[in-house]
């Protein structure tokens, strides 16, 4: 049995704690930050079982028990969060283990990236005491864990809804503007990890535990350092060849590693490096959180593309134009369509203001019925592999329309029909909106796309991209 | 007197209209398109003259009194849109001349983009015609003008407020979303002019009107083709030597110049040569239409930065480290704070989870009284040139504050006194809420960040973009 499949087990109960007890909450807390910031998000999510508050005074905190100290808890407690100052967290340990506590989640920062050699060393015996005494530590200096299906979340606007899409951060921060970019898309998660400094769970333990949870099926990363490099190696090679992976690696610049060093410590190495390894890994690393998002989204809906050549398609004349550049500067194709092709389409279309060559920017787009029977001929040509549709809600006409809401849910679910009889994969860019009723109308639409199976993208361009690299990492998986 | 000279005078009467006449107004039409269109925008913006519709049946359509035909309208008629059918153009250019017309745009479309010879020779006979007539023809195939100050809108949500930017636009949806996406960040506008097929009137045209326009003090273009090579280089020299100039060439692949040659008839030309003229002519050629509004955020706010060095200040360590790496890539420098200054800052922050090198991320940020006395000592730091603040809403700290408008507002103060008492420009980014309640809370914060006088951008990487892009400009005009 290898280190990683005796790992899985051994981790699983990390995600399913029965009870949490949370030390470090202020008694005046606004609720935003720390520990009271855990409260709200555990409460949010419905964290189903009980919720202790560890304080030496108070006798109660937004309306839960508090406790002078864990040892006074008179239940179980599976799972702790620290949230208490550096310099009391080895007391808090000691309780951890006199408690029979599994799992202690360090939010307390103050170790290692603070540069101190004093707080290297607390951080070093807080992990030699922790492993002394079977207990696992994620942090210090971390946001910890978003799990839906055991009620977990780390922060506000955490949904309970599960999915497929896992995620190791070493940025808690990252890790939560992943979520909040990806659940209006469509992406669910499986486990969201953030673990800072890594002082005993590192970034290949969990790489290692997604790759063999059957509830994860994508994987995507957002690293600054590299802890203990061939077996962090060795992790994102097994999760490559498992299961589709996409990583965010910062530090890439002087200034970033600068920042990455004191952010969690870490040594961002070398990109060349890493970059290799991605590539042998069959692993996509990618240059931002927005398309660690995106890139998520393809893995997701469009699955595979059977190659380059696109067909565009939406209002506007200028959009079309720009959409061509975009897709073709991101090493795509847009090819003229066959002349059969255009000759279908001419039957759907009026005269003026319209092309049907590619990109297909025609006035029966706008028609009850003129949609579909545009659409259809597009996505079936036989030199097209996908269909990228692009739109956006405000100051146009679609803000005028009587019945506008209806017409976006017939019109994600024409572009599904499109998908399905096709056979290829149909892509939807909203570009984004200004205003608020535009907002609420993109959003809705953008809902009924991936709920209709559709990918979206926030732009023409980043369609492309996300296109371009899914063409990429199947070769690279090939 | 030059030809521009002798123009703008006589080019300047077709902003500032009496009286419109619409030719083409469905009687049953829904007010999404067409003429209809205009219809709605122009009340949207409260054009303040007489609006006559042209129908042969209807009495009235949506209220307004119907003539049978141009010469029916008992008072004078200084502009007329024409969204009638491409073949009965010719008879309402007559009805045009008869009536003592100024200016025919031409909204319809049909003419040389459809690639047949008959259509050009159609084109070019309503030209002529128009030429001997005195009348001039904005388009064909286009949306034609927006100007707030006369109270002209090509689009719904087209503001009345006037300001300081002027756009040549080929393409009439890539005006209206340029002017979507540039008035929420306090880009307001002079003049923007969608010409399409330029058949009468040319971008060189609006050009030299721009160029001499005293109420405008910025232009941007978008354009897909190149009409008239020498005079368009000779009006793009003189608007770059007058003013900041920013322009979006499309067509620059194979693909886009096929959508360019449907859309409006346009040869694209050769990207180097026209990217050689804009270097020459201190313009600076943008990739993108969100780059071209960000190129105009800077122009209009930032104005002028002495260096590339940069203080990025912001929640989130994850957010740092990819902030510098955004920073770094974009040719920019985030330098290490000098002793000094980072001990002023220690000052005013905690020990734990921040840092004061550069990016700056310190809890101070969060409180009411830390706020200002963190950023004053960034951005009057000797080895910087502009402080950079980023934040978001929704799910995090921000969304479960008490009274989060009433901080917003002292944090843009808070910002302009920063800008105002260092000297160096403040630039905000606000990343992309993903929910209806952080939108609005975006959309006030980047209002109230305007209105102070500060550039705000959607996300790091475009605004290190934008400030690049400046420096770049600025060293052009050198």
């Amino acid at each position: 049995m290898s280190t990683a499949q005796a790992l899985a087990p051994e981790l699983d109960f990390i995600f399913h704690p029965r009870s949490i007890a949370i030390a470090g909450v202020s008694a005046k807390e606004t609720g935003a930050f720390g520990g009271g910031g855990f409260v709200s998000s555990l409460q949010e999510i419905g964290f189903r079982g009980p919720i202790f508050l560890i304080h030496p005074t108070a006798p109660a905190i937004r309306g839960l028990k508090c406790y002078p100290s864990l040892r006074d808890i008179p239940d179980d407690v599976d799972y702790v969060i620290s949230s208490v100052n550096a310099r009391n967290v080895p007391a808090l340990l000691e309780d951890c283990i006199a408690k029979g506590v599994k799992v202690l989640h360090l939010f307390t920062a103050g170790f290692t990236e603070t540069g101190d050699a004093e707080r290297a060393k607390m951080e070093q015996a807080l992990v030699t005491r922790a492993r002394a005494a079977g207990i696992r530590l994620i942090g210090p200096n971390c946001m910890g864990l978003y799990v839906p299906a055991a009620r977990l979340a780390m922060m506000g606007g955490q949904i309970a809804e599960a999915g497929p899409v896992g995620m190791v951060s070493q940025s808690g921060m990252n890790a939560g503007e992943f979520v909040r970019y990806a659940i209006p898309r469509g992406i669910r998660c499986s486990k969201v990890i953030s673990f800072g400094n890594g002082a005993d769970l590192k970034a290949a333990d969990f790489f290692d535990y997604l790759t063999d949870d059957p509830e994860t099926e994508i994987i995507v990363a957002y690293l600054e350092g590299i802890q203990d490099g061939p077996r962090l190696a060795r992790a994102i090679r097994r999760a490559g060849a498992a299961k589709p992976l996409a990583i965010l690696k910062s530090g890439r610049t002087e200034a970033g590693s600068r920042a990455a060093s004191s952010h969690t410590a870490s040594l961002a190495g070398s990109l060349q490096i890493f970059d290799g390894l991605c590539r042998q890994a069959g692993a996509l690393r990618v240059e931002s959180l927005e398309e660690l998002v995106d890139v998520a989204v393809t893995f997701r809906f469009v699955k595979r593309l059977a190659g380059p050549n696109i067909v565009v398609v939406g209002g506007g004349g200028g959009a079309s134009v720009l959409a061509a550049d975009d897709l073709d500067a991101a090493g795509l194709k847009v090819p003229a369509l066959l002349p059969e092709t255009q000759e279908a389409l001419a039957k759907v279309t009026h005269e003026a203001g319209t092309s049907v060559r590619n990109p297909i920017d025609t006035t029966s787009l706008w028609e009850e019925q003129g949609f579909e029977s545009t659409l259809m001929p597009c996505a079936t040509a036989p030199n097209i592999d996908a269909l990228l549709y692009h739109t956006s809600f405000g100051g146009g006409p679609v803000a005028r329309m009587v019945d506008a809401r209806g017409r976006l849910t017939r019109q994600a679910e024409g572009l599904r029909r499109v998908q399905e009889e096709s056979g290829k994969p149909v892509i939807v860019a909203i570009r984004p909106a200004t205003e608020a009723a535009a907002f609420e109308h993109s959003l809705e639409f953008q809902e009924q796309c991936w709920r209709n199976g559709l990918a979206t993208y926030p732009s023409i361009a980043r369609a492309a991209n996300a296109l371009a690299r899914l063409l990429e990492w199947q070769s690279l998986r090939a």
